[in-house]
This record gives C-alpha cells, sequence and structure tokens, in this order.
C-alpha cells in the first residue's frame, strides 16, 4: 500500500557537523571546552562521524582537533572528521598550510570542500573550470597519500547542476577517481525541494560515485530533502543536533534518524542509543546556550505533548491513536498538558535510584505536588539531582542540619576610568553557626558568587575540614521568561565536586545572586551530607556534568 | 532538468487555521481580542480562509465570531471559516446544537472534522463504521442546506488509509456526495514521510473529489507532505503562521504558500502581499507571545544571515551566489555578521550598513583586529550590533560623551529563615556627570542589574528625559569558559527600546555585574546617541527585537 521504501545499502554514514557547519549559526559561539563536550555528546549518541572543525583556519578548532589527538578525550566509537578546503588556485596541495593542517588534525577523515557550480569557480573563485577540477584532483590525491580517509562536499551542487550539469558531474567524477570515498551533494543555499533533489541525485547516482547529501532547510524541506536523496541513493547523510547552522540551519540530524530508524526501519545508530536522543538534544542544547524548540521533532518537550480535551479520553483507551510513535523509543514522553509533567511512577522510580523508598502512594503523591510547584517556579530537577535529593530529604524529614546561615551582604562596586577598564571590586560577608560556633567571614572573590563562595567555604572550614576539598567547577545561568528584560526569573545551576564526584544543585530566584547564593549553599550542604559516603560507582561523570 | 512540477490548478486554496489548530499549541492562548488582530494580520497577508475557530465549544471562539459578524471587524479578501464536527452519534444534525452554532457563527464557511479511520470510529467515537458515514452525510447536507459552503476535514485519513483504505476512501466520498466542496486528508499524528502523502493523496484523488491537506511536523516534513499532497493532485493547503500547533506544529503556511509563489511559479497571493510576509509572520508572534525562530525559513531574522568570512568576500561580487532567493521578495533582509570568522570584508559591509564608511583598507583592518581581539575576549558583535556601533564610533573618533561614570556599587543582601524563604534586599548607588551636573543616585531593585538600571536611569533624567522612555526588554548571561566554576568570564547581552526601535548591547567580565553594568551603559549610551534621530524605515523594528 505504500511506496516501496529503499533497504539499507551495505554501509550507511550518519555524519555530524554540528561543530563545523552548526556554529556558522548567528548567536552560536563555541569554545574549545564546549567542542569537546559536544563531540562526547556526538559519541554517545552513536554518529559514525563528528565532523569537529576547520584545524589551520579557525584557532578554537586547532586546539580542538590538538586536545583530541591527546587522547583524553578519544571517542568510542564515532570517527573524527577535520574540515577543510582544495588547495589554493594555482599551488600545489602539498605546499598549501592549511592542507598540511588536514594531516597535522591527526582526525582519520579528511572531509574538504570543493566547488562544483561553475560560476562560483569564475566568479568566486576567480579561477578556471579546468584549475578547479584539477584543485579536486591534487588535494584528494595528496591527502589520501598522506594517509587519510576523503569525504568531498560539492558545494552548490544542486544550483550547479541545474546550470551545468555535464561539469558538476565532472567535479563529482574527479573527487572519486582521485581517491575520495564519499562525493557529497551540498545544497548550500537550500532552495531545493524533495522532487528536484531526488531527481538530481538520481542522475548523480549513475555515475556510480558513493553519495552523500547536506541540506539546509531553507524552504524548510531541509530533512524531506535528505531522505529524498536517501531514496535516490545517497548512503550519507550529514546534519546538526537541534538543526543548527546558518540561515535557517542544516538538516536536523535527529530527525533524519530517527525517521531512517522508525519509519524505513533502519538500524543505524548502536542499540538503545536512539532513546538518549532527548536527553542529548536538551545537553547539546545547554552546552550552546540556545534555547531548544520546544516544537522540535521527536526530542522537543511538547512534542508528545497534548492540549486537554477530546484526545485526553480516548488516549486512555489508546495512547498509539494518538501519537505516530511511541516517545519512549526516543528518549521523549507523552505529557497531557493538564496533569502532572512529572508524574508519580517517576519521582518513586527516582527516589528509589537515590535510595529513599517512596512506595507509599500518599507520600510519593505529596513529593510529586512539590516538584510540580517548584518546576512550575523555574527548577529543575533533570540536572539537579543534588537538589533533588534535598528536596526529598525535606520532605521525609531526613535534612541534617550541619549549618544555618543567618544572613550573607554581597557588594560590589565599580570605579569607570574614561577610555580604560575600571576597576571592579567585590566583597561580601556569610554570618552562619556550625556546630554550635557561630562564624562571620568576609569573603572576596572576582565576581559576587565568587566571593560568596570564598566567604561559605572558609566560614565552614573550621567545622568542617572537608570543605577544603569542595570546588565549584561549572556555573550556568538561564534566563527563563525571556522578554521580561531585568525582571525575569534566573535558574542557576552549580556543580561542584570532592574530587570523587560532582554534583548539581539549582537555585531560582529574580535576582541573581539569590538564585546563586541558594545553589552554592544547597551544594555545600549535600556536599556535607555525602562527605563520608564512598562515591558511588555507579554515577558516570558524564551525568553530572551536563545540565539538561 | 527538473522535475516537472504541476501547473497551478484552476482554483487553489490558501487555507489558514492559525486561530483554531494554531492554538492547540502548548503556552498559546489567544483572547478575542487577539483574534481579531491576527485575523486582519491574516487578511493582509492574503490567504483565502481564516478558520477562526470552534464556535459554541469555547467561549472565546463564540464571541470571536460574533465580534466578526458585527461588521467592524470585515475581512477585505479572506473567507471566514468555523469549525466544527460531525453532529454526535445517534442525534440529527438539525438536532444537535453544536451544528447549529456552525450557522450561527454566520462564517459563510463550515469546516467539519470527520473520521475517516476505521478503529478511530470504534474506539474514540464508540460507533458503527455505517453510522460515522451518516453523521458525515447528516451533517454535511444539513448546513450546505442552512446555506453554508462546508469543507470536510478527514481526521487520521492517511492513518486510517493505512490500515483500511476503503472505508477512509468511502469516508471521503460520502462527505463529497452530501455536498462538501473540497475534502481535506489530515495527517492528525502527524508521522507521514513524503513519499507516502504522495502515494495516498493519489490513490484518493482517483475518486475525482476536492481535496485538501492538513499535514503536522512530527517527522520535519509537514511543508514537504503539503507540497507532495499538491503534487499528487490536492487543490487546498492549511496550515499555520510560524507552523503553531499540537506537539510538533502545523505545516508552516508561510513556507508553503513562498515555496509555491517562488518554486513553482504559482501566484497565490495578492499581489505584494507576499512582500509583507516577514512583517506579518513577525507580527503575529507578537500577538500570540511565543518567540519566533531566528531560523524559521523565508521570514527568519537569520534566515538570510552570512557569517563566514568565504562567503563574505563572493558576496560582494554577486549576492544571489549565496541565496535561494532575494530576501526583499518575502519581505526579509540579507545580513552580515560580525563574528570571528568574518574577515574585513564582512566588517566593512557591516559598517557600510550602519551608516560609516569603512573604505579605508587600513582603518577596516585595524577595526578588525579590534573586533577579533574582542571576540577573543568574549565579546559576541553578531547580537550586539548596537555595541559594534560604538566600538566603530569610538574607533572613529565620533562617540559623543553623554555622562561620564565616576563609580557606581551594588549590594545585596540575604536573611535566610530556616524552613522558609528568606528575603533578599538589593540596593544600588551611581555617581555620574551628565550636562555638567554631578548626579548621585540611588536605585533598588528586585535584582543588581535590575537595581543598577534604575539608579542609572533616575540619574540621567534630569540632562535628557528621553531615558523615561528607555526599556530593558531581554537580558541573557552566558558563561563562557565552562568548567572554571565561578571564576569563569560571564557575557551578558541586553536589549533595549524606547518604544520605536530596539538595540542589543553586550558586556564582558569575570564580574557578572560588572559585565551587566558595562552593557547597561552602552545602551544607554547608544539610544542617547540616536534619540534624535529618526527611527530608519530601512530597519524594521523586529530585526533589532530578537537578542541572539
Amino acid at each position: 500500500m505504500f511506496a516501496q521504501l529503499r533497504p539499507k545499502p551495505a554501509e550507511f554514514h550518519v555524519f555530524d557537523t554540528t561543530l563545523r557547519d552548526g556554529s556558522q549559526q548567528e548567536g552560536l559561539n563555541l569554545s574549545v571546552a564546549d567542542k569537546l563536550t559536544i563531540a562526547g555528546l556526538l559519541d554517545e549518541l552513536g554518529v559514525g562521524f563528528v565532523e569537529g572543525g576547520w584545524p589551520g583556519a579557525n584557532p578554537n578548532d586547532t586546539a580542538f582537533f590538538a586536545a583530541m589527538a591527546d587522547g583524553a578525550h578519544a571517542l568510542r566509537s564515532a570517527t573524527l572528521v577535520a574540515f577543510g578546503f582544495t588547495r589554493r588556485v594555482g599551488m600545489r596541495a602539498a605546499d598549501d598550510p592549511l592542507t598540511a593542517a588536514l594531516r597535522d588534525s591527526r582526525a582519520p577523515v579528511a572531509c574538504i570542500v570543493a566547488k562544483s557550480h561553475d560560476r562560483h569557480v569564475e566568479q568566486a573563485l576567480r579561477t578556471t573550470l579546468r584549475e578547479n577540477l584539477d584543485m579536486i584532483a591534487d588535494t584528494v590525491s595528496h591527502l589520501r597519500a598522506e594517509g587519510q580517509r576523503v569525504f568531498v562536499d560539492c558545494e552548490h551542487f544542486f544550483d550547479g547542476y541545474r546550470e551545468n550539469p555535464a561539469y558538476a558531474l565532472e567535479a563529482v567524477r574527479t573527487a572519486a577517481e582521485a581517491g575520495a570515498e564519499v562525493v557529497v551533494l551540498c545544497d548550500t543555499n537550500g532552495g531545493m525541494l524533495p522532487p528536484w533533489v531526488g531527481e538530481i541525485v538520481t542522475e548523480a547516482a549513475a555515475t556510480g560515485v558513493q553519495l552523500g547529501i547536506h541540506a539546509h532547510n531553507d524552504t524548510g524541506c531541509a530533512v524531506a530533502n535528505t531522505l529524498a536523496a536517501v531514496d535516490a541513493g545517497a548512503m550519507h547523510v550529514q546534519g546538526t543536533v537541534n538543526g543548527y547552522g546558518e540561515r535557517t540551519g542544516n538538516a536536523e540530524l535527529i530527525s533524519v534518524v530517527a525517521n531512517l530508524e522508525l519509519k524505513y526501519g533502519w538500524p543505524l545508530l548502536p542499540a538503545g542509543s536512539l532513546q538518549e536522543a532527548s536527553r542529548i538534544a536538551h545537553a547539546i542544547a545547554e552546552v550552546t546556550n540556545v534555547p531548544s524548540s520546544a516544537r522540535q521533532p521527536y526530542v522537543g518537550l511538547s512534542s508528545f505533548a497534548h492540549k486537554a480535551g477530546l484526545h485526553a479520553s480516548a488516549i486512555k483507551v489508546d495512547p498509539n491513536l494518538y501519537q505516530h510513535i511511541d516517545p519512549a523509543v526516543v528518549g521523549n514522553d507523552m505529557r497531557m498538558l493538564v496533569s502532572d509533567m512529572a508524574g508519580r511512577a517517576n519521582i518513586q522510580m527516582k527516589g528509589e535510584e537515590l535510595g529513599f523508598d517512596l512506595s507509599d502512594r500518599e507520600l510519593a503523591s505529596r513529593i510529586t505536588g512539590r516538584v510540580k510547584d517548584a518546576e512550575a517556579a523555574g527548577y529543575t530537577y533533570e540536572a539537579a539531582d543534588a537538589s533533588f535529593e534535598l528536596l526529598l530529604r525535606r520532605e521525609l524529614d531526613q535534612l541534617p542540619e550541619y549549618f544555618a546561615v543567618h544572613s550573607w551582604r554581597v557588594f560590589t562596586q565599580g570605579h569607570p576610568r574614561p577610555g580604560a577598564e575600571g576597576e571592579t571590586d567585590t566583597e561580601c560577608t556569610v554570618r552562619l553557626t556550625a556546630k554550635g560556633q557561630s562564624q562571620r567571614v568576609v569573603g572576596e572573590g572576582n565576581g559576587p558568587v565568587n566571593a560568596l563562595d570564598h566567604a561559605v567555604r572558609n566560614a565552614l572550614l573550621p567545622a568542617y575540614p572537608v570543605v577544603g576539598r569542595f570546588e565549584l567547577i561549572d556555573y550556568r545561568v538561564r534566563i527563563l521568561d525571556q522578554g521580561h528584560g531585568t525582571d525575569a526569573t534566573v535558574r542557576v545551576l552549580i556543580q561542584t565536586t570532592d574530587g570523587r564526584r560532582a554534583w548539581t544543585t539549582v537555585g531560582v530566584g529574580q535576582n541573581i545572586i539569590e538564585a546563586s547564593w541558594e545553589a552554592l549553599s544547597d551544594a555545600y550542604l549535600y556536599g556535607l551530607i555525602h562527605a563520608e559516603s564512598p562515591a558511588p560507582a555507579a554515577e558516570p561523570a558524564i551525568q553530572e556534568r551536563v545540565a539538561v
């Protein structure tokens, strides 16, 4: 009854370019540390290839490849790819320092972009059509000789094919003949529609070259264009998580993969990985600090949410009547918007995980209500397990009082000097009681939270020397209720380590200092509670590292 | 060379359901006034049909139709549509009050939803397949007899066709034979892919019935599915502006229409209307208060923004090398982003955009160096045009001194109370000179930045009453160098408006208060520089409204 979808080809590449093309997005700027974190998350997702950036051209990217090469961040299953260009006009590839940077990146694969649109060769590259083909052949064969696998991105392929199909195909053939393993057809300007992509990829596939697809979303069809190319024979799909990318973004890779896994029935990711897709998409959004779209296919917060009404009663009969897939398959949840976001069952399971018995139905319901209220106020416990445990302990009356804070004060002053940077001082005082001893301590730091951290640490040290081992390793701020300017609600996540494990606490308030203080004092409290217990083996660091 | 796209059918419907299906989106709640405003905007856009809501079922919707019927809000060219259901099981349509409400709405068209999926008839409607067909026939013929044009939405048509194609087609035929002008095939759960839609619509079109398409975006293919249905014979497309809707949303109507107008070459909207698309999409987002996606096809703030330095130099040669359409056609603009990936060409174009002559090569290189240094330190100018202009003015010695700040202080204190929320106070003082007058002013607020904002405003008011119109509308914080805890560098973006336009400034520092102060004082400085200049027509407010 349905159009026969193509059977899975023997070899198929899921190629992620979040770190390269995704970072072309307006407002998205990744540090080396951000890139390392995202590379690890992509590896967890199980993509085949992670394109990390353009070594030699961007200092951050060069540093990223150096960090990857030192082994501490080795990818479990993904293959690292370095991006570059064909050699410069009129220079041998062997003499081009940017070509050498590809080899020096020590990435096993080089993905180089080549022109395949005649007008781009003549007007942007300002060289001859012949020289462009020589550049492709020379660069590919040089990189191959240096020991790298090579993929070639044919930039503006579809637009080029429209104007000069023979030349566009010649670029494809040249790359393949020089040793490119895959030639990726790029809809660089994003203006294609699926029937056009299908037709052109079919023509290109007649060359016998292994083809890939790289689509942008300018017509709102990036995912469909990618699938159309796959239907026409492509065996390699490029995309970015959360659809990041220049202009309207790239093909959203999780949507592409979920469609291929769930609609085509192709196993592409390692078993169980697709169930991590929602968590990983949100974790990457935390790193990029680009707010996630609640409507994002498969992984969006709203993607399986139903407004109350007609659907609700029918959903009780059979949820599959109202959802196209089981949301658990992509790690998402059906939500009824009138009912609990966090269900009782979830809370019970989470409590058990932390070692608390919540089997009492009434207790579990009361705690679920507390979580719901707190989440409505802006708290999030997905990332802040430590704060969730403190909430549980409070409800269960199992919260020891290690210290009592009476007051805290933060004072910041600036002396701007015209035409030069001024000076800023921050000082704070904390008054608290620990083990019956009252302490009034002053702290300073390069910012208010840093100063508070120093003060509270100094105040606790006499009673609890263990806090000397505590270290704040991550501090994140998110403005909720955007559009309210500085009146908005602020959420702060603080991650702390004692050298053996790390934990995350959350604070919320209209005042950023107040929210930070809440997260900070909870961080110390949690750390003290667990100071004597052994570090649990079953708590992988990465789970705590990423604020979801 | 391209697949022949279908020629435009003689009759073609652009049917908007923003006010009905769009309002199923999580967090989107429209008042009657909101609905009236949006209906007017949709009419300006030139859609053929505006589905306004479900009279008789939602009080707001009933009131909306009453307001539309009184004539004051008459649509210029669009036809108003009332949504409803087939009559209740076991009742005559003539006796069903919800059917009567459709007539009473005085909308010229009724669009009623009917079941066409056998399992939904039996399990959700809990009636027989026969009775469901009778309900369709009875309701359609009754409404026709009462004088309304009738469209029928076949709910879950595609899923139903998969399980029982004969019954799904029987529902289509029954509706048409009873007098439905168009039968709309709905992918209610959104799980379809374009080849499936194409195949099923082709089968349904063999009935000879005029068909429509209603797609959701659960596979990321709503726009492509809509086009696939059109290719297979549909003459009616349903969608919502900005893609609002339940779960992942509906097909984004402007993308669908722009694709049909610009890629298929079909004139659908009144001449000149498509050029209003960006403005109208953003205006509707203002009413719904759902933040616009900067990456939205055609109308997004970033949709024609370029970051790559390589692109920039080629864009100077021919902008069409790097864009799939002329952005002016949809009322959008090409924008060059200033970023560390940018070279001198970008900076020169950006300067020109802002009205500064940077053609001097040495000057442009010096400024490019300054931008690169600042970006390396954590600044970003992509989102902060105002700060970029201040940087330019500083380099060009064109920065007037409206005020000189001597010092500022912020004081925050908390009094935690055990087991309860404590109190937090923030107070600040600012000392500055404006127009020769020294001012020392105190401000308070619910947070340190809010307090600083109040203080600086009060200090400037005597000299510059215009600052009374300035309002902070967005405040974003990004922690750079994650992993350094509270020692990390902080970047703050502040967006300010004077009611006519909005501008964004950036501040960076290790101290969040210091970074906020920098962005804040620059916001006031920029606002004062531009206070007397007219709001530029070529700078639509919306372009500046979105930070990041």
